[in-house]
């Protein structure tokens, strides 16, 4: 209810505060019998981790998992998984100048006005720092649905677009830079941009796209729990994240039905798939595919004015070890959160049919 | 589960299928001692009917709604609120020539597949008749709202695009037109090209944008459960929805930090509002506003090839009476969904603080 | 939340009040494909329905079913099984006394304080009218759960007590009598007691007894979720519950864990069954027992003083139709609470292992 | 869903086995700006905790708690509070013996089944040890509830019954004993019996009562989530658990509904309280009191026959330190999920009413 609980049957529940003793999770539901691959789960928190380029924040935080319960012997039990990060890098002196003061399009006005009042440092629980154990819970995810694929990648940073289909690009080449755009070329404009907007002190928006391949036929709910529904909420609940779309998205209300319908092969496949693998809700097997629109993080290292608690003006310095662009460090994200919808549905799919 | 209800707190339940005995639904949670305008109320589900005017399908369905319970003297009484609308013009026989095929694009084929059979007359729980509940339950939402307004429109039909501010709109005009196009010569533009649409047999896609205005400062939770995230599954759980984009959405990745972060107003206000309306997932008072894109409707009335059962192909012919665009009529469930996600976070919010 | 849906996967939420227009409720995660015998979901409403007897309250109502949707040609579809009961006797005149003063231990003074005004006829929401949607979603959930067998029976009234082991009895002999006690000669004791308590215009407690067969292992879940825990709450959900006990019960608290500890066979049943089927909140397989007390019925036709709105005493006088003793008439409510729950957990444990 | 998480507003998840790394919990939708009294929650721990008195196991386990989140200067933000007590006394090899049979009455056996395969260190997950997270959660929760008074206490060991209505007791007296009764002539009873018991290598059952003051009226729903639902689903969810009772209870059965009805005082009281404080499910203002019973601890310290996986007969022997009568150090695990029941019903009674 108080909304730090994602999924019903796979299910995800987070604590933890930017600058606090620890973040972590518990992970319910989690089948028993899963020979867990610690090595990957440290590979999906590694991608998302601060300080792993030139192009992300320079703070250093190992974000190493602990596992306090649930796994035995190597293997998931059935019982829930607690684990827990621990801060080791917490320099709450860096954020003393917003005791006070709210930052513009940050969270720290609302949090008071909702709470009564709030921890400051480092953005509290509105900090990005939270999704380390989405990624936690992620990557377990994915161990559990071995054979599904999904594969995240930046394709868009400002106006740099990548305008090419899914299909014509080689994911294998989505880690081998440091923005995580599997088009080398377009990866280096990304790069190269990103760095002049740090130079300027500034931020920048950005869409990461996905692909999720061989989900099987079935899954997804008629009414309100679509399978489409519950991606656009996890990835809408991704700090930062303003639309997302899937299959002709936005670009599909310029099309007419006779051109947009996804004509049958007679495996049941489809010829054009705008559809975007999921029909009246519930997933047709055709490959899974959607955007995700994030805006450019909120704190420039730049002048500004403000308010403080008592609603007086104030100038202040935006400084710390920020990101001039969240899409790179999101890739694993959104592949987490992506991982857990389809995990939840694929349990709940089991208990459909006599 | 099932995923037949929607809300935590005010929570909406729906039952039926297109061509069955009734539709309806149970609303749980629904505050005690709201005097309910039941004209208010059929009036929401008259925006939404078939036949309402010459650009929507020519089906008619009374859609007259029985409460059987919660409701005393006028006033709801605090104890779930059941509801039936009894399904009176079932042309069954127009949909035998579906029963063992799969019309492309629609539910057919996955509900086949995920439950072993289905309801083939008329979509059955696939169908948008589903969505008449939800406009009653949004109806009753918005009467226990009073003061926060809730104005969707159409602002796209096909290429056509209505490029103005929502602040430039004067939203007493939305029901002027069939359209529901607050903008009059827009407006007219949209009907006729839906009208030679229609001439074709064929379908087209559109926009809704919605404006929610009044909201209270703190209403959304800031992991999981974000407003927009909600708001988000809200619009994407009704049928034909292919995205969703809050504030500055997929424009704003193009934006740089520095001009997009809304500067604060001594008050609390912002001067600019990027974020629509939602920071750190948290009402700010500002206005919400957002945009909800639909597919052109699946079902065109021309000649086509698809599968049956078996995987043959077979020639079969679109028809009956079916909606050319399904924007005007969805009008009314975008604000049904929206007053449902506010009332839900409303009565959330009373939790928080001791 | 609001407390009107019971279960996650096989989900009942019900709506009504005593003296509306309906009572019904929503069945939700139904698996689809089971071919439902109505015939049988009637038979289930005869046996809780007024008038069956002398020894129950003498109201005329047929307790006729509506189903609405979810079933197509005889068989559940997966989606929601809406359905209602018409309130076809509503002598809303009986209840004008009760309008402005409270009645002892009924729910007509806490209703008032908690939601602000009641619907005062009948009892309201607080009716155990509600219980016959209860019955009619128990009735599926038995069809769902073919070879698994619900006995539920009476077992004490007053202080009439059967002394028998389960075991002992002839479950074919429970509906031989209007008590519903599969023991003739007693059973003949409790009713002529029932007959007698009426004669003085005053109500008798009682204790229904079930016993469940062939569950399979593994049903519940070790914390919070214990199989018992479940079955517990769904008793001490059914009106005038005041207790609940399985296996060894109360009197097993007596025993030394040397006398109470049920030693294994080698095929894994085990020699005795004190632990009543669940061991650790999860079934193993033995028959599940358990014990559910019922108070005395609340309206006595008799004189009485009480309170007002306001506080005064008043004078009034018990009327109408009612219960002399409850139990008889609760026999299948108990049977199908226990076929809800059972139901809930069989789907939940197809979620368990890889 | 897993079956991990108590509570829907004031919610509860706990993680950790017996045995592994920590145990620990998440407790979401805890209202901010509660000054935590941290000695206070480590005073709760301390009641439950082994090695406290010579009548219960004689395990050393500090049983402290880490908080990692929630929690500000002292104070509850809002968000979720994540904590852990890490296990530093964790005797594997103890276990060992257990590893390949089946213990009596134990969970060993139905784990495997439902799992494949189980934690068997120290009973796992089903070990009363996860117990202790409830505590440090119903601590908070009492703290939240100021002014209501949650009292338990010991009222019958074996065959030794407390007969004494709860309001010719001194509670102040409870804790002046090991075995926490409030009565000093039967807690010496009840002592010496414990320790004779304890000499046989042999375990005893218990019964817990409870009494809850000034719990405002109008807690509880109507329909299945009645407040002793809950209460009763609460209790029989605490390991070792065989019924639950409340008011009148079992005992309620033998009376006439003329004298078992509460005759209400001009100001809403009642002159007796048979209803135990609830009455339709929901709080009326009196006291609330119920009983729970606890079986004898299943692990015994004598020579006993079993099986092993193979369904082979095999001897061994019970050891350990263990428990010879769980309900001393059940006393504060009975408040502490009272407390979670009550603190859950408050927050969700503020969404009632406009």
């Amino acid at each position: 209810m108080a909304g730090n609980t994602f999924g019903n049957l796979f299910k995800l529940t987070t604590f933890g505060e930017s600058h606090g003793v620890a973040i972590g999770g518990v992970i319910d539901g989690c089948p028993s019998g899963i020979t867990l691959d610690f090595d990957a789960i440290q590979e999906e928190l590694n991608r998302r981790k601060p300080g792993q380029s030139a192009i992300v924040t320079q703070r250093k935080e190992p974000d190493a998992v602990d596992f306090h319960s649930g796994i035995f012997e190597g293997k998931t039990t059935g019982t829930p998984i607690g684990f827990a990060i621990f801060n080791t890098n917490q320099k709450s002196h860096d954020y003393g100048h917003i005791k006070d003061s709210y930052r513009p399009s940050h969270a720290d006005y609302v949090y008071d006005k909702k709470y009564g009042f709030r921890d400051y440092r480092g953005g509290g629980r509105s900090s990005a720092r939270e999704t380390a154990s989405r990624v936690v819970a992620g990557a377990i995810a994915k161990q559990f649905l071995k054979g599904i694929t999904f594969d995240a990648y930046v394709s868009q940073v400002g106006e740099l677009q990548l305008n090419k289909n899914y299909k014509e690009l080689d994911f294998s080449l989505t880690e081998s830079n440091p923005v995580r755009c599997p088009d080398p070329a377009m990866a280096e404009k990304m790069e190269n941009y990103i760095k002049d907007v740090r130079k300027e002190g500034d931020t920048i928006g950005g869409v990461i796209s996905c692909v999720i391949k061989n989900v099987p036929i079935g899954l997804g709910e008629p009414a309100f729990d679509k399978l489409h529904a519950e991606l656009g909420k996890a990835m809408l609940s991704i700090n930062a994240v303003k639309g997302f779309e899937y299959g002709s998205g936005f670009e599909g209300v310029k099309m007419k039905g006779s051109a947009h319908n996804d004509k049958f092969n007679s495996d049941g496949t489809t010829q054009t798939n705008y559809s975007g693998g999921i029909q009246g809700g519930i997933s047709n097997g055709m490959d899974i595919y959607f955007k995700v629109a994030f805006k450019p993080v909120a704190t420039v290292i730049q002048a500004y004015e403000t308010i403080d608690k008592d609603g007086n003006m104030v100038k202040t310095q935006g400084k710390g070890r920020h990101d001039p662009c969240v899409v790179p460090r999101a890739v694993p994200i959104v592949e987490a959160m992506a991982a857990l919808v389809i995990a939840d549905y694929m349990l709940l799919n089991r208990t459909i049919k006599v």
